[in-house]
């Protein structure tokens, strides 16, 4: 896994354009996304447990970004036992710990079923230990590939003076660095195509606000902040060219769950004729689930939407209803980008064919 | 006016549940919406200079209470300029500042229209001031009968066991004290009909969840509040029956604008089947403007969605974009609610029909 303080490492890509995740051979370096933008802070993951605390808690966050801090949460997992004859089922132990993190996002649930089935093939802790780092630094060295070929395919489907929009953060804070949707942004702005940049604010932890507009400026991209609400009247304005989009996890049918105010955002640019894309890797694909209801969606605390900076926005006495996702069907996507090529509808033969062919 | 605290005043309605306005004789004195739900505290206007810093600062807000503000305004600067040949003009100097704090909601121009015919009819100061706090007590009692008629007519269209959403605020606090959209949750609630009621928090000065559920708590009705992007699939799943929202202005093809995000809910709505209404005064109604786009939309300040108690949201590299409206067409609109009736559409023939008789 590269360092992004001692550059790119041999034989892998380029150097994140954020340090979301940095693997420190004893332990999991975290960027605190809690804090942003205000303070860049790092969490020290020395656990399996410290690792699953930071999930929950949302220090990282994003699709492949879990997934991947999961994958290390496990060798740290087996770093941190003993061998013998206990050793397995602690390690399965913890991976099971990691999986209840967060229900939605199919990365983690892959990253830990391919863990999982190294510690059951390994002979001891010391080749599980080896295997499982070299199959946690893989997965990270595919993330980065996979976000640059996203990047390049996504940005195919555009032309030069392009004005894209996006919700939450699908940037490299939620993946190894370099993002899903955000590379499309991040590859736009490097053939010199992209006109403006907007971001919505995303209620209630206000990613695109806090972590979007922050990796993009920290990037030189000027970037336009808007309430979520906003979106839809400046589609219809003709402000926008494209909309694109990460997502948590993808059904059979093209159906996907992403951050609560995606399937609104596609109804708008559905209505206003913008273009709608999903931006997501491979992990994130779910065949099992045959479309969006399948896909369980995480309600979390209302203390999210009850308050912010010590201000207290909800009367105590009122209720809160707080999903992190919504599921879009897959009908109101203009196309979805993976690592492989852009499927088009209808999505259960292009994923289909797809998934058939390469998993 | 009546006074809350006093009781009813005499041949007018009941008491309103919120004491938005009051007048006190020699100053109108405003609920602090600013400080909601934290702090109950008013703030004194004695002239019309702080009614117009009180509009502006959106210490009052909602189109009918900015109305009755600028009324007793114009009021209050009848009092305080003396008699004599340049009585008229400093009085006009001070309805041009009035109606020059806030562009959208029509309801402001409309009263302030009514009190500077008053003056230019008037003989004197003394003259003026009686019949220009005549006018706005006036308004104010009209106000009251329209928000109870427009809860009547609302809550006709619904049934036992009904399933209500709101955005922003469209209740008491937006009007003489009984509200729009929601006199007729308050209307449905004293059938015993209403089952549950939901208020999207609305971004980005949270009138949904600090003033409605506010004010829906104080009157002993349970809500749930939630962020304004969930709304899209709490109506896909079934769980409201029909959402009810304000309009700061109606165009005579029914076009409509409300806070930022009605729009978004419109076109949620209309795909989930859920009926969508508005419920707005004829002090609402400009005929003058043929649809939407002749309806001038307020930008408001970034510092809005930048920060919030404390806590900066938004790096300050990045721009922001702040609508305080939207316009959503009437096409998406199941009945316009006014105090003379339901209007359905085609709305250039109903609301026509109505405007033409009756103004």
């Amino acid at each position: 896994m590269p360092d992004p303080a001692e550059g790119s490492a041999p034989g892998c890509s380029p150097v994140p354009p954020v340090p979301t995740l940095v693997w420190r051979g004893d332990c999991l370096e975290l960027l605190d996304q809690t804090l942003l933008p205000e303070t860049e802070a790092t969490v020290r993951c020395e656990s399996a447990g410290d690792v699953a605390r930071a999930i929950s808690g949302m220090i990282v966050r994003g699709a492949p970004a879990i997934g991947l801090a999961a994958a290390y949460g496990v060798v740290l997992s087996a770093m941190g036992v003993e061998g013998g004859p206990g050793f397995r089922e602690r390690v399965e132990r913890d991976i099971s710990l990691l999986s209840s993190t967060r229900p939605t996002a199919a990365n983690l649930f892959h990253c830990l079923e391919l863990q999982r089935e190294i510690v059951s093939r390994s002979a001891g802790r010391d080749e599980a230990v080896e295997r499982l780092l070299q199959s946690a630094d893989e997965l990270f060295r595919k993330d980065v590939e996979a976000s640059l070929a996203m990047g390049r395919l996504g940005a195919d489907l555009l032309g030069p003076g392009v004005r894209l929009l996006t919700h939450c953060n699908a940037g490299g804070l939620a993946t190894s660095g370099f993002g899903t949707a955000l590379a499309v942004f991040y590859e736009a702005r490097a053939r010199g195509w992209l006109a403006a940049a907007w971001a919505d604010e995303t209620r209630p932890l206000l990613q695109g606000a806090r972590l979007t507009a922050w990796e993009l400026t920290r990037a030189g991209i000027p970037v336009t902040v808007l309430p979520d609400s906003a979106a839809a009247s400046l589609l219809r304005s003709g402000a926008v060219d494209a909309v694109f989009v990460g997502a948590d996890r993808v059904a059979g049918n093209g159906d996907f769950a992403n951050k609560i105010g995606t399937y609104p955002l596609a109804l708008a640019s559905r209505e206003a004729g913008v273009p709608f894309h999903v931006v997501a890797p491979l992990s994130s694909f779910d065949t099992a689930a045959p479309d969006g209801g399948a896909i369980p969606i995480e309600e979390r605390d209302g203390g999210e939407v009850r308050c912010l900076g010590g201000r207290i926005l909800v009367p105590s006495e009122a209720n809160v209803y707080n999903p992190a996702f919504d599921v879009t069907p897959g009908s109101l996507a203009t196309a979805i980008v993976c690592e492989e090529g852009v499927l088009r509808p209808p999505y259960e033969a292009s994923i289909g064919e797809l998934t058939g062919c390469r998993r």
